[in-house]
């Protein structure tokens, strides 16, 4: 299953460091605990809308351009899921995320 | 402030309404409570990622089509307010939702 939570984080780290600027900085002009941040960057938490509208803001970034950025990493996670999906029955099906969403799903 | 919440809402509702699909069958589908998915279509509550893509999937759409979607209407919003900003005075700054986000983040 690709979470939409794991890309968001992986691409506010990206803009972040691509402006040289520290967990801490971003933290205090969005007015988010660090280590939720932190979090929010690792993918372990969800950031709500206003937060990440905050993060965005503090980024210098448009909310547009971060989730234009997720989408085409989704679309490629998304099309690698779909080649390994019609491979023959040499992949265990458990492997294959993106096609066990309900099994995985009763693990989060 | 933009909210992402309510950008992904209408686009659920939106790609659902034109595959013909019944909130009810999507909830189904997706093992997501009807009234839950209904308060994510309408912008009311956050869909966790694990949610959405249960909800991509029932509505057979990668979340990147989704998400890209989310980003281009989100694009449109920004540029709006982009441009009244950039108004003389005769606008209050209060009702340039965009500009002012701490304000409104209190109220949400």
């Amino acid at each position: 299953m690709v979470l939409m939570r794991e890309e968001i984080g992986d691409v506010l780290r990206d803009f972040r460091l691509q402006k040289g600027r520290t967990l801490r900085q971003v933290a205090g002009e969005a007015s988010v605990a660090l280590g939720y941040l932190s979090e929010v960057e690792r993918g372990q938490k969800e950031a709500s809308s206003e937060i990440l509208a905050s993060v965005a803001e503090a980024l210098d970034t448009p909310l547009s351009v971060i989730l234009g950025e997720v989408s085409q990493r989704l679309a490629v996670v998304e099309d690698i899921n779909l080649h390994v999906s019609v491979l023959p029955d040499t992949v265990p099906s458990g492997l294959i995320s993106g096609y066990a969403p309900k099994l995985l799903a009763t693990k989060a």
